[in-house]
């Protein structure tokens, strides 16, 4: 996949959502609990189970109405090894029901562990005669702090159809400490998008957008507007929206004037909807649709995707 | 174990190094690929089995000779869940030989992904009645472009003795793309720095150290000099040596006046120092170990670790 097949695919949906897969086990419905520990006990397995019996429902439940997920490895991996299997398995029924799959990794990577990492989801780790793909995907979500060093190993991938995105202006409170400290009129995160400009010569698509991709929290709208003025050639990824606070009209800065040129990122809103009505979880599905139909409906008043 | 624990590991072995597994499949001696294919194929699971065998090894090797290591989390996700089980094999052995042990995690996390990471590694994965350890250490490292939100959920362990290292300034050229930006006089990895000391309060040992450490490259001495003159309570470890081209002279400036404050740190030229030699690996130990002498050697005829 590519970009263009991302917002192809967010037009023929008329949604530029993407859901966060961000798995916690205190507020998974009981039952998917109850019946994954009665197979394989209170264990890390019988919990990994979980997880990936409730992110395959959620894909289930979501696969007409959202063409992008967005998979959080660390909380997978906070299970050990079976955390990772379960992960594996969530990430290729994604690929199966043919949504776009961005990993996100929070990693920054260089060298032989980038070279390796690359390859596990993108170009196949070699064993021997064999090649394997752990973690099938189109994009992967990288931190930025080594430089370039940390972003080529991912990027010469782009040319075979996969997307690399880069962490620039995060959510949270702290994100300030770092990314906003400004140096010569430019932010550390704007360095972050001036890279990925740099390395994007010749990866722009038929929309006129990188392969290489960026994550522009929507909680500041007022960056999000000045980011889109001065990058309309990069995609952005928003994250914020939901829980974490930001609403259809904040994140609407980040398109372009077609509506094209970004996505945006729910996760924890959607995923455990039913916890609000206050169910025990049974029909977690149909919340989880409802609260993406919701924020597809919250968005498009805003943001044209014919 | 704590910061003062460490420290008193690398006064009683009289070696401020610390070796980074960072297995890469084709350096492996033949011998043990070829008994790791032969009972698991050319797979994932067959290639982990080697990484599992071959850092055993080198644990085995080093034991009586060096106090800590570093485990770079990357080379062994790159295999999947088969990767990520030897990784805990791996870690559980090197805490049974009674190294300090560092996860790299090399990831950037918050909230409830960096609070799942945590329990994973320090505070135990609580599942139903049962808790798991899935990543028994003494430390990590991260990466921290989010700010404190990525740094808190981390450090809340130290006063259970574990450590948190965070990235501040790496080896790799690009580092400066990022890092070495500079406002206000600062640079962004002194900012990193100054993180360290701001959550360190009531976190410094009795040699003075905080539990919160900090990597400073060992590639730009000038740097480890000005940065220990500036911050002379914070632990650095000091990545770069060997392989990566620094020696005992530069990194000799990471150390206080007592050779307190600091561990140096190398992985290739120490794990693949039998393929210098051109043997086929078959006493791959035997060259581990030469290695680190010599690599402990040259760091302290500059530091006096008494």
């Amino acid at each position: 996949m590519s970009i263009d097949v991302l917002q192809e695919k967010i037009r023929s949906m008329k949604n530029p959502s993407m859901i966060g897969l961000d798995p916690i086990l205190e507020l998974l419905p009981e039952q998917i609990k109850e019946d994954a520990f009665q197979k394989h006990g209170q264990t890390l397995a019988g919990a990994a189970e979980a997880y990936r019996v409730f992110c395959c429902g959620i894909l289930d439940a979501l696969k007409e109405a959202v063409p992008a997920v967005k998979v959080q490895t660390g909380c997978f991996q906070a299970f050990g090894a079976d955390g990772v299997r379960a992960m594996e398995q969530v990430l290729a029924y994604a690929k199966k029901l043919d949504y776009y799959v961005l990993m996100d990794t929070m990693r920054g990577d260089i060298d032989c562990t980038a070279e390796a990492l690359s390859e596990s989801y993108f170009g196949g780790v070699k064993v021997g005669e064999n090649v394997y793909t752990p973690y099938p995907c189109d994009a992967v979500m990288t931190n930025s702090y080594l430089g370039s060093d940390g972003i080529m190993p991912f990027t010469k991938y782009c040319k075979q159809g996969k997307n690399v995105f880069l962490l620039a202006k995060t959510s949270n409170k702290s994100s300030r400490e770092m990314q906003d400290i400004v140096a010569g009129g430019r932010s550390v995160y704007q360095v972050v998008l001036d890279l990925a400009m740099r390395w994007s010569i010749d990866l722009f698509g038929k929309f006129g957008y990188s392969e290489i991709a960026v994550a522009v929290s929507g909680k500041h709208p007022a960056v999000l507007q000045e980011m889109r003025r001065q990058y309309d050639r990069l995609f952005f990824l928003v994250p914020g929206y939901g829980a974490q606070g930001a609403n259809g009209r904040d994140v609407q800065y980040a398109f372009d004037r077609y509506g094209y040129g970004a996505i945006v990122c729910a996760g924890r809103s959607i995923l455990y909807a039913f916890r609000k009505a206050g169910g025990d979880g049974a029909d977690y599905q149909k919340f989880a649709l409802e609260a993406a139909e919701r924020m597809r409906t919250d968005i498009t008043q805003y943001v044209r995707v014919l």
